[in-house]
């Protein structure tokens, strides 16, 4: 049904699209209220790879593992050399690299927002160790979120915090490798519950902008207000040259990290062709990382991962779809039912058949849940781990 | 600078105004990232009902206590008596029952709302139980809220588990003691990402009407769409003679249970205000549960129960300043700037020193946080406490 | 690319499917900024009739027009016999009627909840002759809205409105013919800034249900706070018996009236779904009137509405293809990414030569906006509406 | 009630207070559905300065009036003359100057976002004759709104737009004498639906930091998120010297120009505080211009114009009994009950009194309100203006 023209527009994205999958997204997670558990579940760093792998072994784009640093190198860099050993039995490479200044009672007022400059010090030490861990790792992206924020108006000052961030953030910048990047990520609210930080994209740039040359920002497509724009903000971000990454996900109401494209794909889709517009238009590649972030409480991980990159596929070739020559012209034109029908019509195309065909030419399989289910890797690893798992209790109580 | 009229309206509001404690208000709670312990925290049924006791000695107006129970009773039926027991040693009687059917494994599909008739029943036979315990502890109102729901478009039957809810109601409402009543609360998000079961007001309404004549509609302030009117909510449940209480809090973007008029005290001001009107047009008492509902990670737990309480002394003893027949005349005229000065005046006083008066003269402090702070209380509950409290691991890595 | 049964599925339900259009569709419309003018818009009924004859003439699907009474018949029950005529001319037949009580300068603080008894008078004799109009007219639904509400606290009483829009909606049933069915719409927002007397589909559900036995609810896709999950409020409607009918359009932020699926079309699909699984599990047809509602200010009116059409047949179409017995084991066994996957595959599909096939075996054009600009018919009004168009000023300065 | 000390701090506040008042805000206005007309509603510039010199009479905080270039100078340049004259004759100065680059027909697709070369010069050039304008009359401001955006995804390119107002923001700044400022409003909806070319804060700073060292971002208190932390973003612009100004008013679900504080007072307080504390700390003073921008369709225009000026001194007078020593030291400890309650304390006093004391001191009735009701004004105008303003249709239909 596609023109020859447009099956290799789709095949031609497809070959240079890859996605990271988060460590973290193999393990159990919950709510506040509980966490349910799964019996095949990985606790460990081994098993998170060992699962990665064979998910990157279905699908074929997901050759890289993003890692958390204390929950899979609790020993910092100590771990590294098993780490990397571990990456390679499974066939990855390590992807972007989390810091974590969220979890430890110290930081319950903040990490480099923190009034305590003994924590604010913590907190940037912690950077520097994942800066290097990154390095020894072989590592480009060290990807920053904080959950700094505060819960109740005038108990913090919001500029003294603007401003250690700042410093915290400069000085990190500095301990980067010339090829590494910094992104710094924004969020509005959770879990912080009457200010965050770094609340959104401007804050982000304005940080990213003062930290140095080398920081970027990153787009968690579920840290929005309720009707925000999210294209235009990834269009900004193209133009300025200060687009980094992406934490993909999907949301209703606030940050419920499902599954991409689950409850809105057409906003999906249109993120995706504000890239592939502006990297025809300009003819030049965007330099941008693309993670997973998810957490499915009750999707089985690995199932859920798969679905997540098989959707990721669907609508980055539908944007692939859309005929950019023409639809430059009827913007230009002000042509508005026209131009927003080369978005229309991109999306309404079944590109599954295309898909199924460029991943049997790889030598990967048509349809990787399927593929996946045959294999008998989930039975293995529920026998394996689902006693050890359901042992551990999950509630607030 | 009250006129005796203005101060009698005050003085005679709070002499009716009374708030219920929940026992899990000085437990320990998190965020799904991370639980901040706090080393004077309660961690058993005689500790919670010690601080509640405690905040009623100081506040004069919170002479119960709610229940949640799982976490209070874990034995059921059999620990009614020890309950019974401690809290008369506190100087509180036992307020509305909680039952908890969203924290055992069992549950992840739902309780009421799962298509598996087992664990339906597994569900209902928890609410008759708690019904049971409710009788026991010469309890009014059994307090449900559902956490089912589910998480992906498609994945569940809406309309079926709508007609389970149904039938879990009804029959629960039969067991009820004729002086017992069911407050059915809503809440549109969370945990459920994308649909809830009983997801706003109308939904409770719905089942509370189906129930049977003893049920009624539990609002909880931030369970609530943004920018939805909460006091119309209100004002309809009045005038349908169908609202039975509050859970009280206030939020910014989600169900962020801080302390009450923290963020939008005007919010509070206007849903009493409604209250008392209709108390003042139709002379009948609304006969209406308040409750705290709150979870504040940071703040002291009973430095925030204190303030609570005394944000809603104010916010009732504003709402009591409120000239009833003038307003009437000005809305029936439609004169809107008369009409909303009304309800500005009597935000803009100052009610604190007449809430200071009234308090002396019942023999209260003046100033219920500071006359705790001078107590000793939280220095001997820290002391004895704090040890087993850090003990516990807090996090969801 | 379709099993036979899949395609059959489709066309058998397109052959179901009929949507009505708006005559006020065809007319200049604007923000409260301003009035952008289309030179070929529709000023008078014959224009409006003639373009939506011409709109059915191309898609085959929409056989009837909604009327505004106040724009479509200024002179009552006298006009009746010449929209009649027009109508027939056009090949059309009258479908809803909307009364109009917020135009006029009287109903400024209100209609049928008017604190004025004269002015709910008022408000009443214009539905009653809005449904005297509709019997004469063949008109099944009398479709309200009602633009009530208040703009500030406390300036109305919230739950006297509540009782005089009880009572208004309960005379205004007992004037309809027993074929004639009362719509009720709900709206959380705009016009009225603080309060609307009927703010959600529970406040709808209530006053439907009190009106009488031929009241339904009708469900306006752009009147919901953000994040309402739409489906779900159709499903319980679906289950009580309760759904009237639609006005279709899409939003981002507000009330927008944008064309139907341009910024969510997984939404509308769902809608589409939830309907469709209901009557295949009941066997019963859902009786659901599907109103256009749209306010298209910069697109051609006439390209905009044949645009809203054809979106709504392909979302209806990909919804037909769900598999609704393996959804419903899935669903009932609790398999989420199974069941998901049931409504992701249909989403999928192109169903785009299904409808050509379908439309030209009907003998309607298979591209209907390609067939419409070829058939002259927008340069002709175009040139005949031109110069009385432009002459109206839009502003609101 | 309070100590000199207190009372020092209010009366120092509000004698550096200063509101400015908007033409446009004694006319009539409406929502896209009907205008609601008033009979001393003012038509023309002259009547509009008339009221505001009255307002200014009562309340001796709003010496300045801001004027909306289209409606107030028709002609340009050649309306100076009369308007400095009138406006001498009402006792007033012409504060900011509003160009309007979104009521003429050409800018359907945007003004200096506009693909057309043409459209974004004739933009280009009235603000540069708004800049002309603004020097004749001694303003200071150029406040800049724009309605540039899209309707539909996908109809315009983002990043063209975006240098577009790169390039039309830098050459307004060249044409600005030294004195003058640049104020760049951002609004994320609203009238366009799908986007907005200067959608948030974050936009605005780029574009003032972009066009040069007068540029200033002005926050509208109507153009956020729901949820979002407005005063957040006021101490981000605070810290890096960029706020330049607001427009005050009040909303609920969008931006209903509503009189301030109507809604949430407690924001409007919190704003202020902000902003005193900055001064506090820093010991300058923030340069900022204070404008109402409200748009009352139901209350008399000068009731509330006089009402949003009383409420907007009430809040600052509130702001400025925080103690800010105290404030800072429980910040720094963080001490979060009692930072929180330095803020709580002063929005629970009441300050009407020291106004009221203030205002007489000054000369200035002590309760503007009802001076003017007294006055005899409202009554003067209405008969006079009653007639002309009734003729006048006030329907979209």
């Amino acid at each position: 049904m596609f023109t020859t023209q447009q099956t290799d527009a789709v095949i031609g994205a497809l070959g240079k699209f890859e996605i990271e999958l988060p460590s973290w997204g193999f393990a159990n997670t919950g709510t506040r209220f509980v966490k349910f558990l799964q019996p095949a579940a990985a606790t460990s760093i081994d098993e998170k790879l060992s699962d990665a792998g064979e998910v990157h072994r279905h699908t074929g784009v997901c050759p890289r593992v993003a890692l958390h640093v204390l929950w899979d190198l609790p020993n910092g860099a100590s771990g590294v050399e098993a780490v990397q050993h571990l990456a390679g039995l499974a066939g990855l490479r390590i992807g972007s690299i989390h810091p974590n200044t969220f979890q430890e009672q110290c930081y319950k007022h903040g990490s480099l927002g923190n009034p305590d400059p003994a924590i604010r010090k913590l907190a940037l030490d912690h950077l520097l160790a994942s800066i290097d861990i990154g390095q020894r790792l072989g590592s480009r992206d060290l990807s920053l979120w904080f959950a700094d924020g505060s819960n109740y108006p005038g108990t913090q000052n919001l500029r003294h915090r603007r401003q250690w961030f700042e410093e915290g953030l400069r000085a990190a910048h500095q301990a980067l490798h010339k090829d590494q990047r910094m992104l710094i990520e924004y969020k509005p609210f959770e879990p912080a519950f009457y200010h965050t930080d770094i609340a959104d994209w401007g804050m982000a740039l304005w940080f990213a902008k003062a930290a140095g040359p080398n920081a970027r920002v990153l787009v968690d497509t579920g840290h929005h207000y309720q009707a925000q724009n999210i294209e235009q903000i990834v269009s900004w971000l193209l133009d300025l040259d200060m687009l980094g990454g992406f934490h993909l996900n999907d949301r209703r109401y606030a940050d419920d990290d499902l599954t991409l494209g689950s409850i809105d794909p057409y906003q999906v889709f249109r993120i995706f062709h504000e890239i592939l517009h502006f990297e025809w238009e300009t003819g030049r590649r965007a330099d941008i990382a693309y993670t997973i972030d998810q957490s499915h409480n009750l999707k089985g991980k690995m199932e859920a991962m798969i679905q997540t990159v098989t959707m990721a596929l669907q609508l980055y070739a539908k944007a692939a779809l859309v005929d950019h020559e023409r639809l430059a012209e009827f913007q230009n034109q002000c042509e508005l039912v026209d131009a927003e029908r080369c978005l229309q019509d991109a999306f309404s195309s079944d590109v599954r058949p295309v898909i199924r065909e460029w991943a049997e030419s790889k030598g990967s399989p048509a349809d990787p849940l399927e593929e996946f289910r045959r294999s008998g890797y989930l039975e293995r690893i529920t026998a394996e781990r689902s006693e050890k798992n359901l042992a551990i209790a999950g509630s607030y109580a």
